[in-house]
């Protein structure tokens, strides 16, 4: 099978990064069959810069016609506000119909406190819609109104995503491939208490989506948490969680926590998953405080180039990729320097393909 | 001076620590030349069962007209969407224009890694509007919208209330009463990369707050915080932050995480603070779980009224209650079961007014 996948490394980081995970793709053994075709895209905010776009409709038309996935790096927002700027990544998500943004969060099994949850997140409408207006009140003072829209549909939608997951994820405990122990559970989160139609919206689809047949039959439990309490709770009780899914909003802020919870946001990958499309995006940013130094970690990367070979159907060859990287980590001994460690990114990229 | 402070335990547990609130007002030395005039009043979930309201207008005329300041203890959200129920949490913070909401959060200073800064969150708007409504796009498919609102005025009023907030704890650091040293350092927090209107306005409405000569004066410096990254390094290096100001929601779940922080929802309090009015209300919810059973945690609640009797210029009533907490918990001797201990509410409590 050939794989057609974009690179878009975006700014900072990002540059340094993605280079990694083509690496990894090409070092996969033969015996799987798989073959990869790469295309490169630019995209960021120095693409802005140069070409008033951040990222360009041929390109969203080239990832649509010509590609089966992506990876996509990072990129970094101006620190002040820009006119007709906008993130590429929101961009592409929506474009592409990307509708779930999946992200798995895992210490590696031998931790003395094993975390091992997946972050569902809604990844088409809430407030990233981006919908928008600056409006002025009659006594002159200025205000602005943003639209969070959530629908019954991309709810639903996003809670089927869930519970398959947990489905899978105890498929693979069952088989005694994946090594931390829980019973499957997707926790939904939201704020209905304040929100009761946006939220309640989402919390309503979710359940009814989560009770259906295939999800009583596998024993999935469901249940529900508040975000500001799913927050707390998320550090206090990390281990006890399996699946949360959540609208939008919520999920980028509670996957960034979840990565708090197991060392570094450079372990952390998510996929972008939409129908016969997957993008693979680490969740760190573009770091401008470390970019050019060549030590970011690859790892969030690397396992992202695996996450998007899962959802291509691809299981075998991402199994691959995790436990190589799983084997650098319980080593130790090459870690770059979030983790504590000294090693350049070439080196834990190194490191890692001698382990494939 | 006579202060007329109302009492609304609410629900659950909101009506066994209301109780221990008032017992520290009373137990304050007579030296302090303070009295108290307590009125009681009903809200929540079980008085909306019985009455249709879960806040009556008349109850809010009591509190604007006949009181200095408040304490509120907690209010059960129903498990289910109810027609017509609205937190009167939310209301009352809205009528009283109670626009900041101060969230103190920090260890004993003896900690191993002392924690010590303050969430200010604007208590009056953004998705705490609540206007939304639900309807159905041309295929019938249903969604809902929700209006996030943010101005400029109440942007630059909370701001401003942060400001102040870190020039006296730098002075209390100086004056040695505070023993955990840093310099004064306001974090704001935003989406403003993806919502450029409404977060990108509170942006540069806190900042330009925040340049004010009196906080320059004072050597208050400044920083930004994209919300998912500020939860991530709030979990990181919690002990590198002093004031963070932020709007509604994001100031919500960033007190719960800040408060898992330090051990316990049941240590945070907090303050709705407004012109001419404070009330005081612990962080935590009315946990039905361990609701009637004598063992919540009345610290939040004690620190509420501290922070109310700040507020309300009493500062040397409040530094009586806050040491008298302290000692408890460096003590440790007598705890709540939320942070190992075995003491019912009751026992923490005349600790503490032993140690007053
Ligand atoms: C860069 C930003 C627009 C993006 C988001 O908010 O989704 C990022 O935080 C992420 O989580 O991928
Ligand atoms: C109960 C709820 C409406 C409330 C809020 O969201 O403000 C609570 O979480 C709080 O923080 O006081």
């Amino acid at each position: 099978r050939v794989l057609r996948i974009a690179l878009i490394p975006g700014d900072g980081i990002g540059r340094e990064v993605i280079p990694a995970g083509r690496r990894i793709l090409e070092a996969l053994p033969p015996s799987l069959g798989l073959k990869f075709e790469f295309t490169r895209l630019d995209a960021g905010y120095e693409l802005f810069q140069a070409a008033g776009t951040s990222f360009p409709d041929r390109s969203i038309d080239v990832l649509r016609h010509e590609c089966d996935g992506a990876l996509f790096g990072a990129v970094s927002s101006p620190t002040r506000a820009v006119k007709g700027y906008s993130s590429p990544i929101v961009h592409i998500r929506k474009k592409l119909d990307l509708y779930a943004n999946v992200r798995p969060v895992k210490t590696v099994a031998t931790d003395a406190n094993p975390i091992d949850m997946v972050i569902v997140r809604e990844n088409t409408e809430d407030l990233y819609v981006k919908e928008e207006r600056t409006l002025e009140d009659p006594e002159g003072g200025v205000y602005a109104e943003a639209i969070k829209r959530i629908s019954a549909r991309a709810s639903s939608r996003i809670a089927t995503m869930a519970g398959k997951i947990a489905v899978q994820r105890q498929k693979l405990r069952e088989s005694g491939v994946a090594s931390i122990h829980k019973s499957p559970l997707v926790t939904i989160t939201h704020k209905s208490n304040v929100l009761s139609q946006t939220d309640g919206l989402f919390r309503s689809c979710a359940k009814e989506a989560l009770a259906a047949q295939q999800f009583v039959d596998a024993g999935v439990a469901v249940e529900e948490q508040i975000v500001d309490s799913m927050v707390y709770k998320l550090f206090r009780q990390p281990g006890s969680y399996d699946v949360i899914v959540a609208p939008n909003l919520y999920g980028d802020i509670l996957s960034d926590g979840a990565a708090a919870l197991v060392g570094s946001l450079g372990l952390v990958p998510s996929a972008n998953v939409g129908e016969g499309f997957v993008m693979g995006e680490p969740c760190h940013g573009s770091a401008p405080d470390i970019m050019g130094q060549g030590i970011a970690n690859p790892i969030a990367t690397l396992r992202s180039a695996a996450l998007m070979l899962e959802f291509l159907g691809e299981e075998k060859a991402s199994a691959k990729i995790y436990a190589a990287v799983d084997a650098n980590l319980e080593d130790g001994k090459l870690l770059s320097p979030d983790l504590g460690g000294k090693a350049k990114t070439e080196e834990v990229v190194n490191d890692i393909l001698k382990r494939l």
